[in-house]
């Protein structure tokens, strides 16, 4: 029979029958209490240590909870039998372990939105009302496919602004991009096997159909985008096209082309999926309309996000699906859970229906439109041979189609060195353009970012 | 040569080149400009309609931009050939194809949370400061394992509430554990192509492995957990727990278990995930604490939510990964995106360092575990051999184990028609038991719910 000697610490605020059953739970730990030991009795416990019945029987009966001891019946508190193990020691007064943050040095990251174009206040305000007038549907979880307020802004934005055609109930709302993709691999799984992806072209998106087990077939981009005899050459039924602006080459795939490959998905019984993630941000003319309207969207998987078009820290996709896939979802719905925070949902749909977004649109459009006017200027007063300047007319990037002259590596490492962030397209290396990222610059750095670029890669010229 | 007749809408506040636009690419598309017609010439248009030269042609260059006619060189502008095809018609007047929303009368969910847990006010004036003072942050793209301030309360909560031990570089944040445990799927891909989890057990987890193309393992769980001997007979080097309130059954696996647990995985290398998704919710004592501290995490990766500890309408989630994932992690991390809106993730690290969070903790414990005792009493003031009453000691919900009398499809039908919600826990049809979320039943109305789901059970009983 064995004695407690613990000494309580009235003052931390930690109760008694805690105290009692971490110093317990401690001796067992270390070995001090072992296998079939019978612990003293409660009477006991509460004349040695001058505490109340209550608070033994709580420690106690933690105890057998987690299962360091049992119970036998009138016999008493007995230790169990466990195998060997080393225990993490586990005193109060350790902390987590916290370690040293690593700070590294990151570079500038122009692909961060401009300070002026997003108006914190009108987003306070939006979120505001839903934390005032929305409680009571905040209280519970949301609707998978995303908030029907939601939703139906959506619908009436993709309409108006994108030519395109759907009803709120064929919308998808999902936290990212990504998140969607994960979505429609499932939705084809077991009936395809491999997706077309366009090359150059959304890396971040591939990667996800690979994770989900896809094949994945790069189809070339020309100068008018996808390659549609290789396309066709392919056995592949799903297809990612940027048709609007395609990432990152910018180019625009005309009405014929559209119509090809729109026929082609209707005759193959195949699936377009059309990300549309900056077109609206043309900044000469008028932005090309979606392919999703031209046929009812009979064959289109029209993907958008409000990352690019809003602020990057929101993660608000939406994908609009055919009918035909959205009773295939609607079939295991029940399977998932929405990914969006329903404070923002709601938050999204006030701003969108009160004008906020329209007017933010336009204010980005402004913006951004000067930014590309300064960079495209910039490029004109630093001539170079080292790289060919592309997909300058819209959007947030343009890109640099390099020399063989030039190690394209070594440019990518002295940019960063000196805060420019120029990202490669994907992993390969026969890859020679980079991304250059221009909405996070501000206006007066423009000039000496451009000059920078410039030098930067003459001197990493092979020859 | 033709000629073109079109009103301008003065008023409509659409620019008169965008019209006219829209005036020639309805011809062409209704086939009243054909393959190869030529477009009158600027001057022409610009005389016949009254417009300016820069409307004429900024209208032409879009229509080039979009590919439905050409410039050719000294001669004009040609309509294009393109392939048969149906457009959708696409007049300014057509709205969106809105349609009836849909209202089925749902039945209420009483999984959601109680009005009394949630202050709004304090997560408002968390968000606003964020909105206020964190607006340069915002611009950009949040870190794919979310954001520091928040991994950094989230390893001191784990470690003082849980007695969990990590490093907030361990940390991954992730919208909803589904979010998550594609992450884990892939981490696993090529190395791994099964998983184990607890039978009966949280569905929602298995289906995400089953889209990656994993096979899941079903694994029964007993009064103290998962059934270990079934677990080291299979093959599987994953498995899925939640030990310290399994779901939906509500045990607690004692000590000498997760020894043994810990020990199969530390032997075969294998990986527990232990989900521990409401264990803050003890009623009675004090949490069990998580699996995880006992050895450092070395093979365990921690999930937890704060959907049941906040609101459910908030997603965000996380996972706590063993230096080894997380190497792992770190070498394919740039091809994700995170998942959480930046915005609440700051606004969630901030509501935890100023105490709100703890002070939200001790609120809901008083709540719920006032709401625990009142279902509990009132089960007993309806006794029923119908079934069983599973897991009443802490959480949000109780599982009703059904006698084969009862025919339970019937139940669940007949108490959804009358409002309440009991949710099978998967769709194998073996499965006697029916989840029952209590959390957002209103304190009064629970002797009447429960007095109904007693009542409901006897008309089911087949004989």
């Amino acid at each position: 029979m064995i004695g407690f000697v613990i000494n309580f610490e009235g003052s931390s605020g930690v109760p008694k029958y805690i105290q009692l059953y971490e110093y317990i739970k401690k001796e067992i730990m270390e070995g001090n209490l072992t296998e079939g030991e019978k612990l003293p009795s409660v009477r006991s416990v509460c004349e040695a240590l001058k505490i109340s019945k209550a608070t033994v029987e709580n420690a106690y009966s933690q105890l057998v909870v987690e299962g360091y001891i049992e119970s036998r019946a009138k016999s008493g508190y007995y230790v169990i039998a466990f195998d060997d193990f080393t225990f993490t020691q586990l005193s109060g007064q350790e902390f987590f372990h916290e370690g040293q943050k690593t700070l590294i040095e990151e570079p500038v990251k122009f692909d961060r939105a401009d300070e002026g174009t997003f108006n914190f206040n009108e987003w306070k305000k939006a979120v505001n009302r839903v934390l005032e007038y929305d409680t009571q549907t905040l209280l519970s979880y949301g609707d998978v496919q995303g908030e029907y307020a939601l939703r139906y802004e959506i619908a009436k934005f993709i309409h108006q602004s994108r030519g395109g055609r759907c009803h709120p109930d064929q919308i998808i709302v999902g936290a990212g991009i990504q998140v969607l993709f994960g979505l429609i691999a499932t939705l084809f799984r077991g009936v395809e096997d491999q997706i077309g992806f366009e090359y150059p072209g959304f890396s971040k998106g591939m990667y996800i159909f690979e994770d989900y087990g896809y094949q994945t077939v790069k189809i070339p981009v020309e100068v008018d985008g996808i390659d549609l005899k290789r396309l066709e050459a392919s056995q592949t039924k799903i297809v990612y096209v940027s048709p609007s602006h395609q990432y990152p080459t910018g180019s625009i795939m005309p009405i014929k082309k559209r119509i090809q490959l729109l026929n082609w998905a209707s005759k193959k019984g195949a699936y377009i999926i059309e990300d549309d993630y900056d077109s609206m941000l043309r900044y000469e003319g008028y932005p090309v309309p979606a392919l999703q309207g031209l046929n009812y969207g009979k064959n289109v998987i029209y993907v958008g996000s409000f990352s690019k078009l809003l602020i990057p820290s929101l993660r608000i996709s939406f994908m609009i699906l055919p009918e035909k896939l959205m009773e295939d979802f609607n079939r295991i719905k029940g399977r998932y859970s929405q990914s969006v925070s329903k404070i923002e949902q709601l938050a999204l749909a006030g701003y969108m229906s009160e004008g906020s977004f329209e007017r933010h649109i336009r204010r980005i459009k402004k913006i951004y439109g000067k930014k590309n006017q300064l960079l495209i200027e910039a490029f004109k007063r630093y001539p170079t041979k080292n790289f060919k300047l592309i997909g300058k007319e819209s959007g947030l990037h343009v890109v640099l189609d390099f020399h063989t002259d030039v190690a394209i590596a070594k440019v990518v490492t002295m940019a960063k060195s000196m805060g420019v962030l120029l990202e490669g397209v994907d992993e390969y290396p026969d890859n020679r353009i980079l991304v250059f990222s221009y909405s996070g610059i501000p206006d007066d750095w423009i000039d000496s970012v451009v000059k920078e670029i410039v030098e930067i890669s003459d001197s990493a010229r092979k020859i």
